[in-house]
């Protein structure tokens, strides 16, 4: 009650640069995951092949034990999308699952400052580290693809054909990962520059300062071809709107950030 | 001249599942890497952590011996950002380099179909492996710096205080990945049902399908308090609404493509 649970900052997972900008704080990264449309996800494939392998999935932050945790909790990810044969085997050959790197990344801003050297994003980043195991009970299956789902547009799976039938089920492979550590950095505030160039005034007098936002609109809704439902529904209209105003609101309000003390001048 | 390069279809990145949407096209994967503001870039640290590392960065593809060679030819990845002393000591270690791979995604759109089963994004991706050496040659660390630079905001090098010094120089690290194979996935179209669903009139009288388009915005720029050019410099400017246009324009057009035969009905 009122605790702030945070990631054990260990060897793998200590941000060791800007560290004011790091968070172990588990509500912020989980935040950071489940706002992301696209994580990757990486893993070793094994000692014949040197390069890891990444996949594009989609995920969400959750606890099937307890539903109603909140982001603030410990939790699994889980994750969808194509699992290849190789990933499969490899999930299932150990006992505690297939070690992977989740991350996820979102720009909120271009930030311009006097020299190329002090240009930045502002930004939000989130890096996981667990144990991926394939969900292999039908109703925690069930369950995640009502939260994956609902993650693309709240309330889609009332709102579509469901429950799936038991070839979907079969063909749709969820992994659970078992997180054992993570991190995230968060970025936002103006340009910050170095005192030989703020001091400079033919500089000063010549170069644009300041932070570009940049964020992620949902566009009007394009019905299908064969759609038959004349109008979009309220519960997809409001979602896009408040999606766009939300991710606006974020890119301007990170450009009014007061920053740190070390970094003001 | 006039021929169209593609990275080898090896076991590695051979893309296995909806082939019809895979590209192995040269361009079109390099197009991906150098329109994404933020590269993953994962690498195994070692026997002794099961969990591959991933960290977000900058990069872009480019020659630095054949610098007008077009998004076709073959191309090294000059990527930035903090370099783990991890990481540095890896890349140093052997001859050939770190491998790596490189991973870009962006979602086009919100693909909603009558059933959770058939949701999908339209999206872009690209994955690259690589061995990722420091680049320690002077000459070519500036010219990888302008062209990371110039790929925030075009003709930001010029427009800033450059060079950079030989402080800043010596603390920037930028790696050259030799590229070794690529793949890349791009998935377009309305949405797509199974005939037990198209079919079923009291599903499709209920249920609206079609694409929400998502696309990245960049807003008005928001001067630093300290900044002194009164107006936005027209390269920003420019650069601002072409972002924007261009992106908004490609969401939509991919709402409109017409599917492939096999996933047509």
């Amino acid at each position: 009650m009122g605790r702030t649970l945070t990631y054990p900052k260990r060897d793998i997972n200590t941000v060791k640069r800007y560290a004011h900008r790091a968070t172990y704080d588990v509500a912020a990264i989980h935040t950071i995951i489940n706002l992301s449309q696209v994580l990757h996800v990486s893993f070793s494939p094994g000692p014949e092949d040197p390069f890891p392998a990444t996949i594009p999935m989609i995920g969400q932050m959750g606890s099937f034990e307890y539903p109603s945790a909140d982001l603030g909790e410990p939790l699994d990810c889980y994750i969808h999308g194509y699992v290849s044969a190789r990933m499969a085997n490899l999930a299932r050959q150990s006992e505690e699952g297939l070690p992977v790197c989740i991350s996820a990344s979102k720009v909120d801003g271009l930030v311009l400052s006097l020299t190329p050297y002090n240009h930045s994003y502002n930004y939000r980043s989130a890096i996981l580290h667990g144990y991926a195991k394939l969900v292999t009970d039908e109703e925690e299956k069930m369950w995640a693809m009502k939260v994956i789902t609902d993650s693309v547009v709240p309330s889609r799976w009332d709102n579509s054909r469901t429950p799936p039938d038991k070839g979907e089920l079969a063909s749709t492979s969820i992994l659970r990962v078992k997180i054992v550590a993570g991190s995230g950095k968060i970025r936002d505030g103006y340009a910050s520059d170095d005192k030989k160039d703020y001091q400079n005034d033919e500089l000063t007098s010549r170069v644009w300062t300041g932070v570009v936002p940049v964020y992620e609109v949902l566009g009007e809704p394009v019905p299908n071809p064969d759609n038959k439902v004349a109008e979009v529904p309220g519960y997809i209209q409001s979602y896009v709107d408040g999606y766009t105003k939300k991710s606006k609101d974020y890119a301007l309000g990170a450009t009014k950030v007061t920053l740190p003390k070390e970094e003001q001048h």
